[in-house]
């Protein structure tokens, strides 16, 4: 298990239960009762971004991305972004960020400032969803599908912009039985759908998407690519651009098969390890 | 006007707008449709607090409480918490940290993580609300009431726990027509009441209620106290425990009178100053 699952673990353990929270810690976003999506992100320079790469809508515009594509990952359509602030000293374009943050036509409806020594940024994202997809539902025999191309994030450096999938995550929705956002890469987060599914996983490398530019295994373990990763019965009739990678199994290894049919080690990022 | 309210101004000005977000940037909290309240803070190592005069356990306590005080102000009951978590390398009490946030009794439903330089909280409630009560309802003749005495964080140097007043807020909401959490002194924070509502107001600095340690001037200015302040009709039954310190009034006037009745200036923490 990685470092930030096992931290995450820990702290699950510490916080506590309401009968009005249907779905907690451990998933792509928290799901109230009447359907109501919440999720955070904290993003912070020097670990997420660079500001010498990146201008501020840009940084901003990333973080909102990621954010509601944690909605997109539940089938939820977005009500609502608020944006906590850590301004360093002398940083001027707070507009400019907060107009990237709003660049998703998702309303800020509220926030926080602060000084801080770097520029960070937390964003949560308020949705709502009729039948939220956990990562948890998955059964030995779905197929593993994914929304794009993977890897272009790693491929450009993580500059290139994030789309949220929020149409392909609301459509598959009507069929996946779990759903994951590629956020760590498909080698760590096809491990957490399977663990949390209860199944194993095949995924033959050589049927990846590889984004242009991109490496077969920067597609595989790259970060923040923010496709998303559903499991779907194979009687679903699938969108035209719904890419089959694999499929569910019986037991609990997650195995990523190279040309040859050999099974490979692969290892998404880990930010503890 | 403070340099952070004008920098929020300008933020509300990006913001976007949408239907289902009932109120957004400017108030303690965000209400969205149905009654669902939402409000972030963001806490700061060596601006909101410091590491060798506040535990973890205690640090977390405090941003949840925090943060919780921006629902009590708005009348809304505590549903869950979102935590966005910036650790920085060799901080091993995350646990304790967590345990903290968990400390007020409201699940923890969420949150994220990742490096950070130096330790960052971001926490997000969310709340419900039959009628959420604003800022803006206040009108001249109102009493101002505040639920506590005032000035013991700044006594303490920002150590004394926080409590969240959220049963007085439940029960303030049933009469009041204005309210908001003293984050940042009332000198500060009344002004911002007043200006939502379109009033005027004066307050007595002899009949503000001072916390034990603290000195008037502390209880006048003293930033994160998060007792609430709110603005009821005169003719309201108020509870036991509420403590009349002012009025509204016509205009546009804020006044704070001093023992021979002249106004003097005072000012609340400005963050951005």
């Amino acid at each position: 298990m990685l470092a930030e699952d096992a931290m995450v673990e820990r702290i699950a353990r510490l916080a506590g239960t309401d009968p009005r929270v249907e779905v907690g810690i451990g998933d792509d976003a928290a799901v109230l009762a009447g359907g109501v999506v919440l999720s955070t992100d904290i993003h912070v320079e020097g670990v997420h971004f660079r500001r010498d790469r990146l201008t501020p809508a840009e940084i901003g515009a990333r973080v909102a991305a990621a954010n509601l594509s944690d909605l997109a990952a539940m089938g939820a359509e977005p009500l609502c972004l608020l944006l906590a602030l850590g301004i360093p000293e002398g940083f001027e374009d707070v507009d400019a960020l907060v107009g990237g943050v709003a660049s998703h036509g998702v309303a800020l409806a509220g926030g926080d400032l602060s000084r801080a020594d770097s520029l960070v940024l937390s964003v949560t994202a308020a949705g709502s969803a009729e039948r939220p997809v956990l990562r948890s539902g998955g059964r030995p025999g779905d197929l593993l599908v994914v929304t794009g191309p993977l890897g272009a994030q790693a491929a450009s450096g993580y500059t290139a912009p994030i789309v949220p999938r929020l149409a392909e995550g609301a459509e598959l929705a009507r069929m996946a039985t779990a759903m994951i956002d590629l956020s760590d890469g498909i080698a760590t987060d096809l491990r957490r759908l399977a663990a949390a599914s209860g199944c194993g996983a095949r995924v033959a490398l050589t049927g990846l998407p590889v984004a242009g530019g991109a490496t077969p295994d920067q597609a595989a373990t790259g970060g923040e690519d923010h496709e998303l990763l559903a499991a779907v019965p194979p009687e679903a009739t699938l969108p035209d651009w719904a890419i089959v990678v694999g499929e569910l199994t019986g037991g609990d290894a997650v195995s990523f098969l190279d040309s040859t049919g050999q099974p490979r080690d692969l290892r998404g990022y880990d930010h503890f390890a």
